[in-house]
């Protein structure tokens, strides 16, 4: 018997939608196998865009509303089942999909989410993650804005969560989580942090190693593999990286191409600079995962193109098939 | 009348010391002028190390003790006034000196500074300032790890202190102020920022320009001059970038020269790449300031080499140049 996973795709949100999810979904089907994408979105639109899916099904549900990225999460709501981005949660909610997939309004999906989905046992708030490049890989990195202000045990369920995602995307490796402070030692940082500290250094458990506290200079190092932090702290680190980036590369490219010589070498040298490019392209890890409720809820960024959404679809995929649920509810702490 | 600008340098501080020191002040009396440095530190040892000193004075003060980097903050404190780092903080106590500066012990910098000198009247907690590069010149942002917790005092006090920095280092500009937020939006962030937002647009001066929110990756667009958060998120902020253009420096690097071809061609551009490297040389912006204290402290990094801590000292002649104690004190509120 072959096992088809049920993928709901919510077509209608970010930039170049519904065109950019689509031609997604056809990239995505030409490696994967036994997909089923549950599409939302206006049928007539998405079947005009519409190819042939080798191997995979294709279902199209119609909806007549969509979230605009400018709703507030409230007019979003209001906006109720007639969306796309609400139907498509319905899916999973009712068990006709194993995940859902939006690069819609990020706001609007966090609060349509956890109006129609239960939370995990135990786990007191969702939590946003994602994968940040680093050394020698990615880190699973959480939380990302969903919560500015977390408790210890907040911080503690992100690690279990952050450990189980990263266990489902690689199954291979046994992850180390570290939480991101101050500085290294014992006496640094806030009470909460410390709490969360003693809690996950007395923990046992067969899923992680606990690394202790890391600090913003090494969150890239590769030292450890799940970052662990409140989400207004987490999302500010996120950013400054993002920003710090493209600062360095902007500099790098002005700098070596500055007077003709130096555009003719880097011409030249072309290939060798696209290497740093296609490793740090941001769609290879396009997109966040919203982790704590009962169905995984995968947000693809607003503004990649078709290949980021592939991605994306690709995560998904990694996330069912390493039963990431099921990791959460065997490890959490009640 | 010639007047004359007194730096209490405790010269035992951070890698390379004394050697380091004496070679910054060597190298900064070059281009600097009416400059008198009291030189804290083991006489012998200092002696052998200096050289002429064009147009400036050099007073050594013989200290027994030396704070070790290892040190605790407290362990520090019981060495009492026979370290060179006390005896300097003495030094702008009794106005022998108008500003001191150290390559140590950075916890231990503060707590001797704040068990010395006063409080500026109306502020509450010092905080850590640095300078940070930006698309047009540099940043000033703090705090930087002082403070884990701030009140929408501090954070509005911190606005004060750092734009009254920003214009002692370059008069010429009215600085733009913002706050480090998750969104620029005014519904983000927590009552704290949302409290300092409401104080910092309701506030009349003709110092600086409130610009609102700003978020981690516009930190270095040069759109603002000023950025303020709390300690916490200021530290990971400024490490989080750290790492990351390390790690984008290292990646470029690695993949230019990933083979013989790409290695000539590199090497041929090499002076471009080094406007790169010359212009993020974090030598430019070494160290940070506390600020808040009736006497600014200037800590240049313990790693640096001579030619970092020497522009720490041009840093020290700016401040005092520039009034920053009576530019604060008239600025603060009440």
């Amino acid at each position: 018997m072959t096992k088809i996973l049920n993928i709901a795709v919510d077509a209608m949100g970010g930039e170049g939608s519904p065109k950019k999810a689509i031609d997604g979904i056809i990239h995505h089907s030409k490696t994967a196998k036994n997909i089923n994408y549950n599409v939302f979105g206006e049928e007539e639109e998405i079947k005009g865009l519409l190819k042939n899916l080798k191997g995979n099904n294709f279902k199209i549900f119609n909806t007549k509303e969509k979230i605009l990225d400018t709703d507030s999460p409230l007019t979003a709501a209001r906006k109720g089942k007639n969306s796309s981005m609400w139907k498509a949660i319905e899916s999973v909610k009712s068990k006709e999909s194993d995940i859902i997939i939006s690069a819609g309004n990020t706001g609007a999906l966090f609060v349509i989410a956890k109006m129609n989905l239960e939370m995990i046992e135990n786990i007191d708030k969702p939590a946003l993650s994602a994968l940040w490049p680093n050394k020698s890989g990615m880190n699973v990195v959480l939380d990302l804005g969903a919560n500015i202000e977390c408790s210890e045990k907040n911080l503690t369920d992100f690690a279990i969560m952050g450990s189980s995602l990263f266990r489902s995307l690689f199954p291979k490796e046994q992850p180390k989580v570290a939480l991101l402070n101050i500085g290294s030692e014992d006496i640094k940082g806030n009470e909460i942090i410390k709490g969360a500290h003693k809690i996950l250094s007395e923990k046992k458990n067969n899923e992680f190693n606990f690394a202790g506290y890391i600090e913003g200079n090494n969150i890239m190092s590769g030292d450890v593999n799940v970052i662990v932090t409140d989400g207004f702290t987490g999302n500010i680190a996120l950013k400054t990286a993002e920003g710090t980036a493209n600062f360095i590369m902007k500099e790098v490219k002005d700098s070596m191409t500055s007077n003709l010589y130096g555009k003719v070498l880097s011409f030249l040298n072309l290939k060798n600079l696209k290497k740093v490019k296609d490793k740090l392209d941001p769609r290879l890890y396009n997109g966040a995962i919203l982790i704590g409720l009962n169905s995984p809820v995968v947000k693809s960024h607003g503004s990649t193109d078709y290949i980021g959404f592939s991605n994306s679809l690709k995560v998904c995929e990694k996330i069912v098939n390493g039963n990431l649920i099921e990791k959460i509810k065997h490890n959490i702490i009640a």
